[in-house]
């Protein structure tokens, strides 16, 4: 049984973004030595988001656009959040929308994915330095 | 330590369904031979879903309606990802709601499920051939 | 390789509550003796979540106000779920919302967590006894 740990560095040079990290994530399970397994992805900040879905660039507008709908940034004053000096209250619930975390299967020593599945780290408060955690566990 | 592979093939009827997979699951489940482990379902298309919710009828029109409010078809023009050719924009929202995938627990060889407990194969955009993934690890 | 299987037993005193279960969950860590691998935890239920985000009063408030403004409880008669006599089916929307279940990477026998990551038990449909799964595989 193999376990292993690593750790993506990302810094987003715009609060918000949608970064492409299928080939970090290729990489990192090729390098394990795991031929059937589980590969877990997950930022391991709370404003931000692990989801799979298309390599797309107007989708993702899409999804900028549908999330600052559904979860406004301003007012900054609408969130008890923002009380504690914070103003990135929306971002908590855009990375809820979008959710945390992906599990991807390990299949013949690859991402196990159909014909448009790709993996992207979303950011909704950036700007700053975060981690990505990517757990590979299998055989 | 056990790893297996399953693939289970879709082919709804219509462009938005709600199909319990849990007995087709459940049956994975006991041939793998796996009494202690993890089971991963995930679509391996980005316009469905795999989610665990009730098998109630009344609750899946309630999810479609509410689905549609949130991410509404129309009109196509309004989503940047239409302009590719596509009209299936709000299928990649309405997965994104439901969420991509489930991981169950598996104890005594049995999928380790709350009394109402099921699992669903989400479609936003059907009417051709898709495929859900089913991973089981353990032992 | 080690698998091990625990219940966490809720029973919130309110319809609606977030309850931090991180210190439950790494007990039940340390305790299993797992040093490399995986901690899933669920809701055995369809009307509670287990989500990640931050231990932080005023962000629960604005996560509740959020919810209840993309899901309302009222009318009742708005869901047809709600005619097999129940008045929950917004607590199944919610719980969609905030997801199911998370998956935890465990490296050198901890929660492999972010500075702010914490776990908590999403209740929509309260005041009744209710389980938690905590699953851990690895070695």
């Amino acid at each position: 049984m193999k376990v292993l740990t690593a750790y993506i560095w990302m810094n987003t040079k715009t609060e918000r973004a949608y970064i492409n990290i299928t080939p970090k994530v290729e990489e990192l399970v090729r390098k394990s030595g795991v031929k059937e397994g589980f590969c877990l992805v997950n930022p391991m900040h709370i404003t931000a988001s692990v989801f799979i879905n298309d390599n797309e660039s107007g989708l993702h507008a899409d999804f900028d656009k549908w999330l600052e709908k559904l979860a406004p940034h301003l007012p900054i004053s609408q969130y008890n959040h923002n009380r504690t000096g914070e103003d990135n209250a929306d971002a908590h619930l855009k990375r809820t929308l979008m959710g945390r975390e992906v599990t991807v299967a390990i299949t013949k020593g690859e991402l196990d994915f159909g014909p448009w599945e790709q993996i992207f780290y979303g950011e909704f408060d950036g700007r700053r330095r975060k981690r990505v955690l990517v757990k590979r566990i299998g055989e």
